[in-house]
């Protein structure tokens, strides 16, 4: 039941991205669907002028910036980040990436399955 | 409690590498001793010629090549990756990762926190 998804142009094969608001675009390559039981894993692109929405939940997140540049609101204070950073989330912190600059923002993003 | 950590070097601000066999080294970017009590996310890196332990366990994980090319064993088959893709090592599945050519292996893993 395990798989590989190879990385073909802007997204991975055999995975549809799916719209998320803003233009943005969500690829599961990862989750339920895949008979996943315990962790997902997320690759979102934001375009720019754009940013994720900014929430809190009872779920963690563990970022990771693939390419682009964000200003990432985390508990009150903005942070910014760009190519192999990282960023957790925890449990009901308050979060929102917001695109810096002209590039798209990707990141990877993983969650438990059950939330 | 959340956090940022930015990407210095070979490394992440703030994150000892450990060794891990081999002359590997395993970054922690977010997991319990940052009060993460979900989702751990670990960043491998594999030294050209080794390869990391052949191993089934009962929790999953999301894999994402950050860098260099492995032939990944996944429940009795091998698959050719490279920068950008992914496997997903489902419940029990054997799994080890072979570095191939002479750069090394740098790899995004997650798994549950509790496992």
């Amino acid at each position: 039941m395990g798989h590989v998804r190879r990385r073909v142009g802007d997204g991975w094969d055999g995975v549809t991205p799916t719209a998320y608001g803003n233009g943005s675009e969500r690829h599961v390559l990862a989750g339920r669907g895949d008979g996943a039981t315990q962790v997902e894993l997320r690759v979102f692109r934001v375009p720019p002028g754009e940013a994720t929405a900014r929430e809190r939940h009872p779920h963690e997140h563990a970022i990771l910036v693939l390419g682009g540049r964000a200003s990432v609101l985390l508990d009150g204070a903005e942070h910014e980040v760009g190519p192999g950073d990282h960023v957790f989330v925890g449990s009901m912190e308050e979060h929102r990436l917001t695109v810096l600059g002209d590039e798209a923002l990707v990141f990877a993003c993983t969650a438990p399955v059950d939330r």
